[in-house]
């Protein structure tokens, strides 16, 4: 879709189901996006529409506008779609956005296992290349699509619906939407998530939040991973507390090592609670509000 | 320039040229692109050339193909005018990419504080927000630029340009071309350097090269840092480098800690090395090859 950043109409985005341990052998969808509005599905998905209109007049500084303003728009839409989708379904969905080998698979898995028995989950895997992270959340014995965006920095919200489509969650479900590992871009795409998480991990410095704004400013939680790593670090937590507080109005902060498992206790607190509260409001969605 | 990831011609990049500890107070450029080939510069820069034609057939899918060709063509211009100013002054420039807090900074800092009196150094940072690098550069007393993307993720040639301009490199400097903190975009935006260089923090996992690989194909040398968190990490060395070997088929690859300074030896003498070929080479580019 965007036209520079490799995550062009041409990327190759991949998708691969890979059910869960034990199930049957790996589904790999090739969509191949030629053209905005024209999607080819190797089956059923979510299908958008377009609506280009093409302009009287072919200036080129009207045409760059239009045409950004087509492309979020679409993303936008088909977002609205997917958050639509997910509250008629009953299922709480959230974006989990980091830099690259920030540790949101590592906390996937710990989550998994303790959350297996309570209700139903499943993750849609973003990454540019390998199904590494499908794999590991696959052995940890849960549903799982990857989607792979070739030079693609970031998920969009077409690549989720066709996901969605794949893993089929049931009534009740949380989803997991690992973002591909980038703290720029997937800011700016809108998934249709009810949450947004981001990680930030300790040994990438406290000043992240300052230098990198837009993700962290739409955050509705915001773990600080890592932290059995501090004393070999130079980390200063209160100026990143303060960074935080700057950009991240009303982002919930926590602190958790997800390879040690300090500190998720109220991670999955956070859970329990939003996906009650996502399910009980889902019903009144289409009512108003 | 890029629509819809955010670096977009409205996203207002701002440079901000620090100069060295003690100098005159830092000056700040505001520059606004409206539209692929109009760059308005604050004062005196590279002034890109626009070759755009208007499609007589407004027909959307031809004008995505075209937009997308001529603005990668007009980048991979500018850096081809880049790397001709930069033989033609006789100036080795390298690309420092990473993602966010894998060691860029820390790394300039330890090599500034080791070649400061082996020939001039300079650096351009690039950011979303904050001057907190340029800062520790300018007080490492190196003659530093700051170029603040917004929204944008990654730099492109004729921000470089500009900061080239700004930073005004003698004859036989090393430039250092700190990239946005993003291990995706800019790997694909050619800025004129003679080198890139990825550092890869052990912090962040073995598998990047493979999930990330247009990063590291291209790259010249590959500094696997922070080898000092090893003991803490479940960090396979073995397999790291057995994914570089699939992806990164010419580059060199340094183990190193920039913290600590650990292996650092063998970074110092690539540098050396390389600006002295790449300014003995300088003299005969026009002539050909």
């Amino acid at each position: 879709m965007c036209k520079t950043c490799g995550c062009s109409d041409g990327a190759q985005t991949r998708i691969t189901h890979l059910g869960v341990a034990g199930g049957a052998a790996p589904d790999t969808l090739e969509s191949s996006r030629d053209a905005p509005g024209r999607t080819h599905h190797a089956h059923g998905g979510a299908e958008p529409h377009s609506h280009a209109h093409p302009h009287a007049e072919p200036k080129e500084g009207a045409h760059l506008v239009s045409l950004e303003a087509r492309i979020l728009d679409k993303n936008d839409r088909l977002a609205e779609r997917n958050r639509g989708w997910l509250a008629g379904r009953g299922v709480f969905a959230l974006n989990l956005m980091s830099s690259p080998g920030a540790g949101k698979t590592t906390l996937l898995e710990k989550t998994l296992a303790e959350l297996a028995d309570a209700f139903p989950l499943a993750v849609v895997e973003g990454d540019q290349e390998t199904t590494h992270d499908a794999e590991r959340i696959r052995q940890a014995g849960c549903n799982v699509v990857q989607i792979n965006t070739g030079q693609g920095c970031h998920l969009e919200a077409d690549m989720v619906a066709q996901g969605l489509q794949e893993i089929d969650p049931a009534a009740g479900s949380v989803v997991f939407i690992e973002n591909v590992g980038n703290l720029v871009c997937p800011a700016l795409f809108d998934l249709g998530e009810a949450a947004r998480v981001v990680i930030l991990a300790v040994t990438e410095g406290e000043d992240k939040p300052a230098k990198y704004p837009h993700m962290f400013h739409d955050a509705d939680l915001i773990l600080i991973n890592k932290i059995d790593l501090l004393p070999y670090l130079s980390f200063d937590l209160e100026r990143c507390l303060g960074y935080l507080h700057e950009v991240a109005h009303h982002a919930e902060v926590l602190q958790i090592s997800a390879a040690t498992g300090a500190g998720l206790e109220p991670w999955f607190a956070w859970l329990r609670a939003h996906r009650e509260r996502t399910l009980s409001e889902a019903g009144k969605m289409l009512a108003g509000s």
